[in-house]
């Protein structure tokens, strides 16, 4: 039943298209998913795409349209007339269609919606992009099914069947007021039981979860996941009901959200995918790696402040790499904790200096299991005292502040309205290092003062 | 409209609750929504929250139980009665009452299910608890409405009315054949549009996606997102509709997936968060330490080795720490991507030698740039020409074996069917660290022989 789109079946289709044997790709093709067959074309070139498309009807085509990859829909809009264009907006949901808008350019964007055949499509469609990007406004869609709390059920049947033209999935009806404000919902479960003259007024659910048009996406995730809802109203400043949202779009949501925290920690700065030319994969990488880079040369300065002291015990230089490593370790784990908390809205509910001082509680233990260990090694292979007490104090120097400065970062971040995953960039690992390199040779120099 | 849970309701809330004042709680609390009283609990004392739960009245507190935090509802079933477990167990959806069942000790298991009334829906969990978990079998519910194909629409109005009782939302209404084999779906919308006589046969929408019960989660996950699915039906090895998967209960995998992924990027060993023990936090993290400083110990072995040269240039002990975090930086880049990419199913279709290939023109560029960049600062900062080409020449190298080993260290843990973010952990950073030592040393010996 599931397409599984193979390569043996991409290179009969491609040998098809080049005979421009019509019927045969017509048959192949069109009877799939509308995702399997953007599958299809993601995978082959402009010119074979757009001869598959053009054998398309158009409500499948604009559902074809929807599913493809941002940068292969873009080419392809590109080469579509407004006309076209126009017509499959006609058939799309007024938040897909927004979308579609959206990534044309500008001035195209007026001239595709005045060729839109239905008004209030194009109307509804308007309203969509004039919300803010990110809001409940801008994700929602217009399509809905409302009644009225005075209908019977059964003229409510008769204004659903109606609305449901519009409508691809019923998920829920919405009760409205005479003023359109949002009273709740009915069930068609308690439609189904009970008889064609009740009023919904008697039998619909009180009170339904919502958000207002300018609920920032973070928000939206948050209410979906909390009620494990399918599908959330928004409404206006007055209360009245003005779209929905389905959960399939807040889906594409988290997942854009978790990658780009995720693509922070791994140094990443663009939203790329392996698919991507060698160039636009080697300018998301670089900015982080000169930063790091940058921090690299910050520490070489840094060592050599203490390059008499190299010379006299070159065994200092042992543990660089050792020291540095555990400060950026230790320094994402306490920051990916905040972030992550900050995500998935699972923070305590602690101030900022209870965390702090759970973190270096947390930063104690594991500094000092780490420091035992090393001096243990240090005494097996007989190194010499002061080098084996400077690895360990500085090495527990360092995992405190690690710990304590990758909490506060986050925070901070996100207490003055920044992205906390910065944090978890190379900016915060790189000052960790050179900290580190500080601590380790100031230590170093006392201990040898000391000791000798 | 919505609850938002502050410091000071809590704190009224536990003097009412101190008071026994059992009618201010039960009217401050018993209109909330199950979510937001369960985050009531998870904020108060074992003692409180059982004060709270006892003022539920059964349904509300099944619905309760499945929302709190996994450790606080452990506690609370090891306080309950077999009895009064299996009196939410007859509450609850097959799904969650299995998920309820599976949390209990194995001796309560069969006890609790033998106490639960309805038969039918105890036989019900039992076949859930049976399929292994992650499979769709574990994560479906039993609970759904189908039709005949034969049906008239108004038997199937009627005989809807009587299932519709056990299931919370309708979403679909599926078809089957007489032998109960899933044929496809008729819309609710179809079902208004029609005459009561019309038979189904002649109105239903033929095919369905589906997945066999012993789908894995990933391959769940990827059905619902590649085809923007609400509720999935689940299928036994004869075709036979068996249950359905509800697209809340993917969110959570989802977010689970996505959650491990990231921990184990940023050194995390369990599921941990804010609000845990400093002990927990500190054993979910020493781990990884404790590897990175068994390589940071190797590190020290392998530049142990050039104590001599150390000895006659101290200076190379400056760029230790950058040599050793762009290997780090770059390998975790390219990881990073591989892991994402199969995560997200977007990973381009080349083999490994491509892949491969391509990493390492990726690293190329950005190897250059560094290089130039470091070779450009130290013929401002006047080091000796010996020691500028080591460091411009093994950043090279570093950086090109980093990409390639980043790359192909998950691939080949994935074709092993290993976790590949396993390759993101500590393990493959702190190898990229050794090796990056190596070559710096090497290099360092050659052009310093060379130069002098």
């Amino acid at each position: 039943m599931q397409f599984e789109l193979t390569n043996e079946f991409l290179e009969t289709l491609k040998e098809d298209i080049a005979r421009f044997d019509r019927d045969t790709v017509s048959a192949k093709v069109g009877e799939l998913y509308p995702a399997d067959i953007a599958e299809i074309l993601d995978e082959v070139n402009l010119q074979e795409a757009q001869f598959i498309f053009r054998l398309l009807e158009n409500e499948q085509g604009s559902e074809v349209l929807m599913e493809l990859d941002e940068d292969v829909r873009e080419r392809f809009l590109a080469s579509l007339s407004d006309e076209e264009i126009a017509e499959f907006v006609d058939e799309l949901d007024t938040d897909d269609a927004a979308d579609i808008i959206q990534e044309l350019p500008e001035e195209r964007q007026d001239e595709v919606l005045e060729m839109v055949e239905d008004e209030e499509h194009s109307e509804n469609i308007s309203e969509l992009l004039s919300y803010e990007e990110g809001t409940a406004g801008a994700l929602m869609a217009k399509e809905l099914i409302k009644v009225n709390q005075n209908w019977t059920i059964l003229r409510c049947v008769r204004e659903m069947r109606k609305q449901a033209e519009d409508v691809d999935k019923v998920f829920t009806v919405y009760v409205v007021s005479n003023d359109g404000v949002l009273l709740g919902i009915v069930s068609l479960k308690r439609m189904l039981l009970n008889t064609e003259r009740t009023i919904i007024k008697d039998i619909f659910e009180e009170g339904a979860i919502s958000v207002k048009t300018d609920a920032k996406a973070e928000e939206i995730i948050k209410v979906f996941e909390k009620y494990d809802m399918v599908v959330l109203p928004v409404v206006d400043n007055q209360d009245r009901l003005v779209g929905r949202i389905t959960v399939d779009d807040v889906m594409d949501v988290v997942r854009e959200e978790t990658s780009k925290d995720y693509q922070m920690l791994s140094g990443i700065s663009e939203d790329i995918e392996t698919t991507d030319s060698v160039w636009v994969m080697s300018r998301a990488r670089l900015p982080w790696l000169l930063i790091a880079m940058l921090g690299g040369i910050v520490g070489a300065m840094v060592i050599a402040n203490y390059e008499d002291e190299l010379k006299l015990s070159p065994q200092m230089a042992f543990f660089i790499p050792l020291v540095v490593a555990m400060g950026g370790n230790v320094g994402i784990q306490s920051s990916a904790l905040i972030v992550q908390g900050l995500a998935n809205n699972t923070l305590s509910k602690d101030g900022m200096v209870k965390r702090i001082l759970k973190e270096l509680m947390v930063g104690l233990v594991n500094g000092l299991a780490c420091s035992l260990v090393l001096l243990a090694y240090s005494w097996i292979f007989s190194y010499p005292v002061a080098l084996s007490l400077t690895i360990g104090a500085s090495l527990l120097a360092v995992i405190l502040f690690a710990a304590a400065f990758g909490t506060f970062m986050p925070l901070t971040l996100h207490r003055m309205k920044i992205d906390p995953a910065l944090a978890t960039g190379p900016f915060i690992t790189t000052s960790n290092d050179i900290i580190g390199l500080f601590f380790y040779f100031m230590i170093g120099r006392l201990m040898y003062t000391l000791v000798i």
